[in-house]
């Protein structure tokens, strides 16, 4: 193999398909990242795979010779990253000068490096085939939206399997985001006339076009409802991809039985889904309330950053004295060991005066996600939960359960 | 107690003390800082302390009843660096509300701190008086440049006492700064031109200003030589507070013999001397070579970054091969576990062909600190210690010693 490239573009590429490369691989072959480079297409493709989380991307490139290379994805990306902007040619062919050096090649303007290769490259696994008739086109920004609104409720406790992910629902009334760590919950709502579904022709044909002409297959009509639950490791990568320089407005999703698979133009990544029953969340939305209050969120943030220095691993909480009369939020914290703080703002109040206490980090998570300055929180009594809405914007619900008050 | 004062003013006065306060305090206190307001002057003045290093700031303020308070340093740190700029008022006194709470208050517009305490302030250790009837005027410039060309260089291994310091040497030649880890010296030396020497008029009163008015002393023609080790620890603090905003282009020093004392206006860093007999470095550099490089500063810093890459715990070496013939310098790392690396850059080479391998840590630290990019490399045989100055601007020497080269 030997190919020539930018240092820019290779270095965009690496980096992208390395974020799915393990730090601590369960096989030698998984610390590397695979390179493939085709001469008829002129293209190299790159993959990072740990088995669950996949990342492949294809760019344009001078093939001198096909082939396939394993090369260490952590050093590749340190050398190619510091290299400056110039031609880089890699090459899996013994040095010229040292015939029974079987070291990779990597020649830049300034300087040559060679790098202990991957023998086995075959070993390197295959992605399962997607087995999906259809797919879904979806905006990327509702799907930026969706992750940025409900990725960090997800829990990080690798034994709760199932709340690990963010739970998808594609029904008649659009896609529905979901994660919940059973402390709190975040669900965002993309409307139905963002997502689009179309029918995959043939599994070895490539992925249609996202544009409206290849539309040859269900369409927008297509009404298959689903849902999947995908790890929010995972989502997270697809965050940051979605965050690069894209060329296309919208991202393909395909589902089958055991993975999903998100296309963005040249860039793909797939992951296995999380098996198990996700929880019936929307029953836990209470669809009455005996109070509501209109806030400012970062006002709200802000005063909660300032009682939260006091706050502690012991004492995590933080008390809502809501002053129907006076129209005003109190904040406060105690402690024993340190001290006390409290913070007022003045609020928008229906209903009776209450306290309630929460986990000051998961409000503040909450808040930060939230995707509007104007926020309304609506509650019941102090042992009920409690959810926060934005006014106006994405359709967005995050539910918080109260914690007990100590007296 | 009782003080009114600002948000900002109060916040960046803090920040800088709180640099003094211990994060393990070998006695409670110390994780405090001290707060005494003057009633007569309208000053709050803080302190912050651990024994050997003692930052104490000055700023006006509304003092509404003189006091001395001690408050846990972060904890306050942190509440002021957050609070929105507005007036902070800060009291001793029991609540009002709560006539028998003994915490401090802390109020601010949008709400109100209690904080513990500490009772006992009177144990809060005083600084121990200089004793010195001289003292030297020094440009900020010099300063700064002198503490950046060296302070990368001092140990900091604990166990090698009086390399974890800077040597500062008065002679008739200027100031001379040292630093030195047994493995490489870094010396920048200010010229006599800019350092002033004044007399103390007596203990008691206030220092002169550093006008020239003030110049009742010595004048610039004091003689007197000294030299200091002061710990590197004291001195990147002062670098700190060097870069922040300063009211005056010239800091005083004053030396007695167990401590030193840099005035900076309203702010006074203190520090106890490191004790012991500073190795005669100056005998360590060599005054002939017989080869002589003029590099690029930058490309030579580039091209090392790039070959560390490679190189690792195990093997931090890099070979520099000048190459006489052809005015080329080539870098190059050798593993056996990773691969190798190489890059080349024009050089003007004085002298004969040789290999000769580095520390590459140890390099790219002094190119780092070298003040001009246009630099010169001296060197003699593969196993003589060599030397990088910068071509013009400040007088700058960075001695270090060759790696033995594995074949």
């Amino acid at each position: 193999m030997k190919v020539v490239c930018t240092q820019s573009t290779l270095s965009s590429n690496l980096s992208l398909v390395s974020r799915a490369v393990p730090s601590r691989p369960t096989h030698p072959i998984l610390a590397n990242v695979l390179l493939e480079a085709d001469e008829e297409k002129g293209r190299l493709d790159l993959t990072g795979f740990d088995l669950s989380l996949g990342i492949c991307t294809s760019f344009s490139a001078t093939v001198i010779e096909s082939g396939t290379l394993a090369l260490p994805a952590k050093l590749l990306n340190d050398i190619v990253s510091r290299l400056p902007e110039s031609e880089i040619t890699i090459s899996d062919k013994p040095d010229p000068e040292a015939l029974e050096d079987e070291r990779a090649t990597l020649i830049s303007a300034s300087g040559r490096f060679k790098i202990n290769q991957e023998k086995n490259v075959e070993e390197y696994p295959e992605f399962p085939p997607v087995e999906a008739s259809e797919y879904l086109v979806l905006p990327v920004s509702a799907l930026t939206d969706g992750l940025r609104g409900v990725l960090f409720a997800a829990s990080t406790d690798e034994t709760k399997q199932v709340l690990t992910g963010v739970h998808l629902t594609r029904t008649e009334a659009g896609l529905e985001f979901a994660a919940t760590d059973s402390h709190r919950l975040a669900v965002v709502q993309t409307p139905v006339s963002e997502v689009e579904e179309r029918s995959v022709e043939t599994e070895s044909d490539p992925p249609p076009s996202p544009s409206r002409e290849g539309d040859r297959g269900g369409g927008s009509g297509g009404r298959e409802d689903f849902e999947v639950t995908i790890p929010a490791r995972a989502l997270r990568e697809l965050k940051q991809m979605l965050g690069s320089p894209k060329e296309s407005p919208s991202i393909q999703l395909k589902v089958d039985e055991g993975q999903v698979v998100f296309d963005l133009d040249t860039r793909h990544l797939r992951s296995q889904k999380l098996e198990g029953q996700y929880p019936d969340y929307r029953r836990l939305i209470p669809q009455e309330f005996s109070r509501q209050i209109s806030l400012d969120r970062k006002e709200l943030l802000k005063g909660l950053e300032l009682v939260a220095v006091l706050a502690d691993q012991k004492n995590n909480t933080v008390k809502f004295s809501l002053d129907s009369d006076k129209q005003e939020l109190n904040l406060s914290v105690e402690t024993q060991d340190v001290g006390s703080a409290k913070q007022s703002m003045s609020a928008q109040i229906v209903g009776e005066s209450i306290e309630i206490a929460f986990n000051i980090k998961y409000l503040m998570d909450g808040l930060r996600a939230l995707p509007a300055n104007e926020i309304k929180m609506q509650l019941n009594e102090g042992d009920r939960p409690v959810i926060f809405t934005p006014l106006g914007g994405i359709k967005m619900t995050y539910l918080v359960m109260p914690v007990q008050m100590r007296d």
